[in-house]
């Protein structure tokens, strides 16, 4: 993480929040887009005037030298970074801080706390880069508990051994994206997992939650990229056989995949690496609607040619990115690889986006790194992966103006989708009406697969200061329902979290709400572990 | 299944036992590969002479209609077809045959079956295909049960829905290979998965043993190929959603995919389907040994071309199919595709393989179906896949003629794959010299992922006769061993059963074997489904 200072309340570094005239100049960009209100930009609460209640206990002698009781600390502990955090920690209202926090440097140390929290009947929190954006680390344990510590794993950042053979590296959970990528950098190598958090968020963290990256097809899903993992829990040690493959029963790791905290510690993980690729090609593609696009998209999805990136927009979000003023849907196209040259997979890509009525305005772009040469930066996709980076940061700004911005995702089948986005846009387009007088819904394509993309939506509408986190709620209950209804999952990469929670319990099989509950008792008997998040009250 | 008969006691259809000289022809030609033993044909023991217990109980009227208490039907029923299952079946030995088989049309059925084992305390072993080789299907239930019923699902065989636009299908799990792929064919959608049971195995025995399929790259587990599952339960339906993706708890799919009918009786399931592929390359790259041939193998699966067959056959096995004698290693390459012509990805895998010193003594083949032209069959791939259907079928004559022959199979990192075949050929070598006075192994790689293959083992020696059970489960027993201690799997596609079970319990950690008890007690609390099998004694 190093020296450079996160913001206790919003996204990413402080130094990075606009002072007051660039946000009142951006308040005149975005007024327009939504009827024309008023955005005064205001000031976050003060770190002296951060509302957190009393520890209601204290780290013991024996853990005394890894924890930390200070406010600031507890603060920064207390969200994750989704819209309703950002607006809770603005007005400083911090009341749900853990009593305090513990940074283990080993996994005895990890050990060490979750005994004392089992012995204590203390809630543990494992905390990575704190950029849930469901409440999933938040300690909102209800009232069965003395207290409770959150377990930031940061310190745990090695890169602990790499096997170029296999190309796969042992790291430790706790390793953010850009210091992971750094050490996997010596050996030519990479992760090349890029969730929109990934200069903060973690691998454990990615592991917990089912991550995706940015890449549109094949291997993006954390869930592909993990070997085997190592995960503590109360009854032991949980770690699996460094495999490619295996069918020997259920996967032991897509136990792991997805527990969110709930049935152990994620410490460390074998992943599987890539070489760093060396030819690329990239294309925008202007369909007259998005409809034409979606056709084109999932034809490519279907294709086997594997675009690295195959980004549609729809008419808004060309608009709002940029790309295209004049009502196109606009798909960003790329191949990435490390072994050879792309022109036959572009070329090949192009022709079936024309035979949907796409147009390549520009013509593809080439490009090809020297083997040995340092690997280039710039190009079309490097500066959209930039700004795909870079736009969290605009939610501290919508915050600070009291707007609602917010996005949220889902996945379907490809037949459902015409309905699911129909349904998401007139559920979405209305409740922003009703609860905002008005706002905008946009939709891009992060992820398509052969049987169904992953839409991605963001909506925006002017706030009733001070009823901010009640409107969007409401904005959320009613994209969720329209989820649900049309036959998508309640979140295909943001997790499950505190705040999915009413909707993935409808999701999921009732035997299976079963049979989670069973491993939670079997492997969390005082049920410690991240309490209400996707098993139990 | 058709009116044709299956053998009782081996692999397949019954008119295909060769006649006694035809056996006697292939003793001729096996006899010297073995050092030049005596191998006089035998004759398995005839219907009548089966040897099967009294039925412990009998159907209850209400389920009369749907089940079959003829001794034929139970020893059909009895086992697998693994080694073992074909001695003991050759000599008439059918001691763990159920007390009767259900044929249930309707998953009512299913249900009612389900409903009266639990009331009465009898196992229930669901029953796919039968072609289990882990004893998966056999009744080896200990003494805590009133008897035991096999449910056979076969006429469980349609094809509900097909969903062109997703390419998906919903179909019922007892539906072998050919008669799904013939339901699809008119749809112009293939499901692709072709095992080496592909003509009797069915949909639910791959969901429930994640069976791997002949190709070499991307979607070939089954598990890749599940977009939903509908499982009953004795607490209830576990039926999940519809979804391409989704990242909400850990996947409810993947407690299903390997769980081999021990939570509960899979009946259907949403597949992902794929166009019928009109573009077809392929070519035999000869190597000078296997290791320059691992090299290159290894390369093409981080290449990012993923060909549907990257087959790498050792000196043995090349000079045992006839494709070398030279003591050549061949590596049988092919790429297909619904969507474009392959020369760009085959010109590259050649290049590449080149660079290991792999020669393509006949020059790559190209094949393309016109658009609407019926598939052709014929060409390399095909009639590899012909033989690679037929192959289990000579395990028959090795029965008759007294000679032990079996494979196994693992997976494992690339860079621990040098130390895992020699540990495994020296101790098979080992065994095989010990237990039969000598033999052969040989290994092919069947499928090949960026971070390690999954090579498949076959081993042939001489029997005593009436030892051969005692033999093989040394000869197996050393393989396991050899396996475990260098770091592969117990079984990459041919499940755990009765026979993988301790080295299974090796494998896997300890905290998931409580998780997965624990999920058990929650589905099946009375642990009447296929007792003995993943979990419990």
């Amino acid at each position: 993480m190093g020296t450079r200072a996160t913001s206790i309340w919003g996204w990413g570094y402080a130094d990075k929040f606009p002072d007051t005239e660039a946000r009142r100049a951006l308040a005149e960009q975005v007024s327009p887009l939504l009827g024309g209100p008023s955005l005064e930009p205001r000031e976050p609460a003060p770190l002296g005037a951060l509302r957190l209640p009393s520890p209601r206990i204290a780290p013991p002698e024996s853990l005394a030298a890894l924890c930390s009781t200070d406010d600031a600390d507890r603060a920064a502990h207390t969200y994750g970074k989704g819209y309703g955090d950002l607006v809770r920690g603005f007005h400083g209202d911090f009341s749900p801080a853990p009593d305090f926090v513990a940074h283990p440097r080993t996994e005895d140390d990890v050990r060490a706390v979750m005994d004392w929290c089992g012995d204590h009947c203390v809630a543990l929190i494992p905390f990575g880069g704190g950029t849930s954006v469901v409440r999933g680390v938040e300690a909102a344990i209800g009232d069965g508990f003395q207290g409770a510590v959150s377990l930031d794993l940061r310190r745990l950042d090695r890169v602990l051994e790499v096997d170029p053979v296999s190309r796969a590296a042992r790291i430790q959970a706790g390793a953010t994206g850009p210091v992971l990528e750094a050490q996997l950098a010596s050996h030519d190598l990479t992760l090349r997992h890029f969730p929109q958090s990934f200069e903060f968020s973690t691998l454990g963290g990615w592991i917990a939650t089912r991550a995706g990256g940015h890449f549109a097809t094949l291997y993006t899903h954390i869930d592909d990229l993990v070997q085997s993992t190592r995960m503590f829990t109360p009854r032991g040690l949980h770690e699996t056989r460094r495999l490619p493959a295996s069918g020997a029963g259920p996967s032991p790791d897509r136990l792991v995949l997805g527990s969110e905290g709930t049935l152990g510690v994620i410490t460390e993980a074998w992943v599987r690496l890539q070489a760093r690729p060396r030819f690329r090609a990239s294309a925008s593609v202007h369909f007259p609607d998005f409809a034409s696009g979606t056709r084109a998209a999932r034809e490519l999805s279907q294709s086997g040619l594997h675009p690295s990136n195959c980004r549609l927009l729809d008419e808004q979000e060309s608009f709002l990115n940029g790309v295209a003023g004049d009502g196109s849907s606009v798909l960003v196209l790329a191949f990435e690889s490390a072994d050879h040259p792309l022109h036959a997979w572009m070329e090949r890509a192009l022709a079936l986006t024309a035979s949907h009525g796409g147009e390549c305005r520009e013509g593809a772009r080439y490009r090809s790194d020297e083997p040995g040469a340092s690997p280039r930066s710039g190009g079309a996709a490097d500066s959209w992966r930039s700004a795909f980076i870079e736009a969290p940061y605009l939610q501290n700004v919508m915050v600070s103006l009291g707007v609602i911005a917010d996005t949220f995702e889902t996945a379907c089948t490809w037949d459902r989708f015409d309905a699911l986005h129909a349904g998401i846009l007139e559920a979405v387009r209305g409740a922003l009406e009703r609860v905002c007088g008005g706002g905008l819904v946009s939709c891009r394509f992060t992820h398509v697969y052969p049987d169904g993309p992953a839409p991605y939506y963001t909506f925006i509408g002017p706030a009733r200061r001070g009823g901010e986190l009640e409107q969007w709620l409401a904005l959320k209950h009613a994209a969720s329902e329209a989820v649900m209804a049309h036959g998508g999952t309640i979140t295909h990469h943001h997790a499950v979290g505190r705040l999915h929670r009413p909707w993935y319990d409808r999701e999921r099989p009732e035997p299976f709400a079963l049979a989670l509950r069973a491993v939670k008792d079997a492997l969390d008997p005082q049920g410690i572990l991240n309490p209400g998040v996707l098993v139990g009250p």
